[in-house]
């Protein structure tokens, strides 16, 4: 388990502070352009230049089923899980749209459903299990699987990008996401547990209490953030995780999405602290165990827009402020260059 | 005055509701795209047809002087106003940086600074007074004077386009917009009057004060929104208005900046209800007195993230959002399309 812990590197301060310089320089009040001005010193610290660009971005989905939709936890049939990767590949999907939009590349890995998915160009189809098992009986997975899919994730993880996008879909996924947050945050259920695809006020309350379950089962029994993760969470939480320890790894930094994404970050920074550094929240979900989660990570996303269907979408939607901000930052003109008088000029 | 008052044309009833059914059948849980599927139902409306698209944006800068600088309230010198406007011509401002990024038509028109600014290309140079008065003495512009703004603004807005943003530019305009939104909404100076480009406590005192000499001497002679804006606005700012009523007019929806913008819409909707069917509101700014202003008109704006700049940055910044919405609506395949089954299908 060693590589996950391994040190990540620092961004840059001294590219930091160089931008933070070069922003006091351009025409505009100080700080006026707000959240903008601290990407772009964000983007300098992680690129280690004064001007940096966001031009190659990776997108990667990852996919897979969840042994607690036998719970009756969810709204939608588990084989929408398949259907929807194959609805990936195929470009029909939201974060498809919004990836081609942004000119992204983009990548689809099926971590593993209930029905195999049949070999499809754009798919990654590792297929390392018929799907997670239900945790109120036993652990999602074994120590064994787990390691199978974080590495699937590390493996998908761009090796060079400007940004990296991660996403998921899995019916019942939003269910394992608030037992993995309840656990790691020591949450009742009634914090951590929304509506997901949208469910009714009767299975939300069945939602909750099998969470319960699966918290009576694993928790006191669980010894660090990964054995939670690997009690409660699933395949494509577990590659997500992987995914964004390489890329910190690699000095990429990600754009995490919701609520499921961030679960995900949390449990990567707890493996390897470090990891936090190169992490920007895209929005604020609408399931309400989200802003818990962003508390505990100190995240302020840059959108709050009532979005919550995940697969990377609301951090996709993100995206064009990140490269207006570096656009803002390269191409503003200073007061000097456009011969403007700063503030501190005689009228 | 009749112009102003003439009848806006209704957004479409029938090509919303035909989008908000399109809307169902997409392959997403409904309603798990927030504000991006109000928008692009919004757009449907507005364009009269089921899959809009933004895909030509007409941007336009207005600028003007301000006689109540000499009041000191302001941190930045008056001069500044022109050199600005040489540098959104050349290209290095913030919007013109933005207007860029999104392959934006984009102008600028000088409605009339203290000391001329040379003819230059890209600038449409009407130079109708050597800025306005100052309202602690008078009325900020003569009747005959606002016509002429007003239909500078009308004559540069867009007579097609699928989206307006009006930006503005004015040493001390925030001190106008502030007094005017003061005269309209009936609240204190302590409610209106911000920090602007970025004044001190020392400085602020005096700018409410000033503010509140402003209203002392006109809100009770004002007879209506117009003579308010007259009395106590500024030339870019009857320019912003007489651009909102007259795209409502054509059919063209506009996204508002920040507060001067918004006092600027404001008056729009009070000279003409029917105008705020047309408007998107972009974002919330840092000055305090923006809330009040988003109250009044019923607006919940897109953005939140600390930005302060006017020009129309902010509106330039949440366009993509516009763009991502439109592309979701029309390219994501839906439940038939893909064979994805719906909620209502059995397990």
């Amino acid at each position: 388990m060693s590589q996950w812990r391994t040190t990540v590197p620092a961004p840059s301060v001294r590219s930091r502070k160089a931008a933070q310089v070069h922003q006091q320089r351009l025409t505009k009040p100080p700080g006026s352009l707000g959240r903008l001005e601290q990407i772009a010193v964000d983007f300098a610290g992680w690129q280690d230049r004064v001007m940096p660009r966001v031009e190659k971005v990776s997108v990667c989905v990852f996919a897979g089923d969840h042994g607690v939709v036998e719970e009756a936890v969810s709204a939608f049939p588990q084989t929408v899980t398949g259907q929807m990767i194959l609805n990936f590949a195929a470009g029909g999907a939201a974060i498809a749209v919004l990836a081609r939009l942004a000119d992204a590349d983009f990548s689809v890995v099926n971590l593993g459903t209930a029905t195999p998915v049949p070999e499809t160009r754009g798919v990654i189809n590792a297929q390392l299990a018929p799907g997670s098992a239900n945790f109120c009986k036993r652990a999602a997975m074994s120590p064994a699987l787990m390691n199978r899919a974080l590495q699937c994730g590390a493996d998908a993880a761009p090796t060079a990008a400007d940004i990296f996008i991660g996403g998921e879909m899995g019916i019942g996924n939003s269910t394992a996401a608030a037992a993995l947050v309840s656990a790691l945050l020591d949450l009742p259920p009634e914090a951590t547990v929304g509506r997901g695809t949208g469910i009714d006020d009767a299975a939300l309350a069945v939602k909750r209490a099998v969470v319960q379950r699966g918290l009576d089962l694993h928790q006191g029994a669980a010894s660090d953030a990964l054995d939670m993760l690997r009690r409660l969470g699933g395949l494509e939480i577990a590659a997500l995780t992987g995914a964004y320890i390489a890329c910190a790894q690699r000095r990429i930094p990600s754009l995490v999405d919701g609520y499921i994404c961030s679960a995900a970050a949390l449990v990567a920074c707890r493996v390897n602290p470090g990891v936090r550094d190169w992490l920007l929240f895209a929005h604020r979900s609408e399931e309400p165990g989200h802003r818990h989660l962003l508390k505990a990570l100190s995240a302020d996303p840059l959108l709050d827009l009532g979005m919550r269907l995940g697969e990377g979408s609301g951090a996709a939607t993100a995206l064009p402020l990140l490269r207006s901000a570096c656009a803002l930052h390269a191409e503003m003109a200073t007061f000097a260059e456009a011969g403007v008088a700063d503030r501190e000029a005689p009228t």
